[in-house]
């Protein structure tokens, strides 16, 4: 069963990757960007067969490695 | 109008991050991971009111900084 994690970070918190992001396309000449904030995306490939099961698991994952819960927020998707 | 840019490697091409993900969740026990493969995610906050103009300028972003496209695919979303 394959799945998507999307780790970003929680509002409030400082970005300084999407930052130097928005830094560099103003420098291109995108003006018209006004914030930007930059996540990780993540595909795992579980053999589970239950989707239940396999979202237990990956939230589990999520809160031991994936995400820094204190300053990131993550989101599953199972496909 | 906010963007949602995922940047994901190609297939076939080596992903070391996704190979590091894999064997520390392998070393916390979840050994029913097979593969991961980790990308990037941008929320761009853009001030264009038209969709398939900000479109347009969000695909010349990505070819231009944000996506290496001999390696990597990217996707935009539009919120």
């Amino acid at each position: 069963m394959k799945a998507k994690v999307y780790v970003t970070l929680k509002n409030g918190v400082l970005d300084p990757q999407g930052k130097a992001i928005a830094g560099a396309l103003h420098g291109l000449g995108f003006d018209t960007v006004a914030d930007v904030r930059q996540g990780k995306f993540i595909e795992l490939d579980i053999a589970e067969t239950d989707a239940d099961a396999a979202k237990a698991r990956i939230d589990e994952m999520c809160r031991k490695l994936l995400a820094n819960t204190v300053i990131e927020n993550y989101r599953i998707e199972l496909a």
